[in-house]
């Protein structure tokens, strides 16, 4: 397997072509940026932590039936993964009040909702990636309808398994952001990443923050917080 | 009949208790705002305006057999309407593709949508309004799924009336906000006011504005406007 061209830089990651087509190169970065942008750092560890976790979380789903277009860890910093083609919506799943919801509705960070929701937000840079009702997802037809329910019904899969695992791991998960792509043959895969930096997981017993909310909001060493979800998955604590 | 004591007083309104315990009296205001009260003027003449549009709106809809609050015009500047328990919630209809939704969007303010859509804004000044699924409103415990399917199809019977009167005027109904409120007996019911504070109205051949942007956007004389409204709807155009 070799390295391609490169085919996109996001914000966390790097994406290259490989010798195989419909297989592709994710290289994560170090970069940490908040606030479409606005707030930017270079945290050193950050790129191993987050696709030792992506990977972690990724076989996990895989192993409870939850496909998803890891193929495998590459390096510490690197991941193969199937090529599909990305619905633009940041599909997010709450537990938990936190964040844009508790401004959005006016209510306290930490209220449990009574049952899961899923939230749209429509990926544009430009736009501040604005939530989406799906009449608005008609307009900017980003997918139809029957998309949506597939996207509803994987990401509360998803919640479950995750919420399960984490709960053992005396863990609460607030809330996450996944996104999905179009294989070739036009599934519908879950793709991107599942991380601290699209999660917000929160220590059961003290509310500690283990997630992006570290850097949002000056609360701590990203780093430190994203260690202690790697070690509590049982990955590798080394920093080599 | 009676007015009796101040109940609340809006931006736009104020409502007196009358003699009748199920009734309400309507005392429309001349103050405009905009931008959640950030910009406010008194403009001698709206309250006159949009209460003659509103009754004349009202008056319509119910030959249309959509029934609504509205019992009778009072004055100049009053209505009678029934008493209802106002649901917290902002049902917009958009036909065109304008304000927040081109915003929200990326799309060209005047781009006519395929079908028109329904949205729902939380009524809550402190948080501006803001947009919200229905999720949201089911954790806000604002209205059930049920009553969002009312809604919706009021909302839509309502824009195929206006839409088919305003097209005789040559006025293109572009958007409109409305509000409805729960009678004793359970019944959701169309309440609030329809006006230019509450509907886009360009003209169907040269796009002019009839509308509250006259005053959002500095593009001319609000009252000029909403007369054109009145006047086309066969209103009294007198400013006596």
């Amino acid at each position: 397997m070799e390295k391609g061209v490169l085919l996109y830089e996001g914000k966390a990651k790097k994406i290259y072509q490989t010798s195989e087509e419909n297989q592709l190169w994710v290289s994560y970065k170090d970069d940490a940026t908040a606030f479409n942008g606005e707030k930017k750092e270079t945290l050193a560890g950050k790129a191993r932590l987050n696709n030792e976790i992506s990977s972690l979380l990724f076989a996990h789903l895989q192993k409870s039936g939850i496909e998803s277009h890891f193929i495998k860890k590459l390096s510490e910093t690197e991941q193969l993964v199937q090529k599909v083609e990305i619905i633009p919506l940041e599909v997010v799943t709450r537990n938990i009040v936190a964040g844009s919801l508790s401004k959005r509705l006016g209510m306290e960070e930490g209220t449990p909702l009574k049952t899961p929701i899923v939230e749209f937000y429509y990926k544009d840079d430009d736009l501040g990636d604005p939530l989406v009702t799906e009449d608005h997802i008609a307009i900017l037809e980003a997918a139809s309808s029957e998309d949506l329910a597939v996207l509803r019904e994987k990401a509360i899969a998803v919640n479950e398994q995750l919420v399960t695992l984490f709960d053992e791991l005396n863990i609460r998960l607030v809330d996450f952001k996944l996104e999905f792509g179009r294989t070739d043959d036009g599934e519908i895969l879950l793709a991107d990443e599942i991380s601290p930096d699209t999660c917000r997981l929160w220590d059961k017993d003290t509310n500690q923050r283990f997630d992006k909310d570290l850097f949002r909001r000056n609360l701590g060493s990203l780093q430190e917080g994203y260690q202690e979800i790697l070690t509590r998955l049982g990955g590798a604590s080394c920093t080599k």
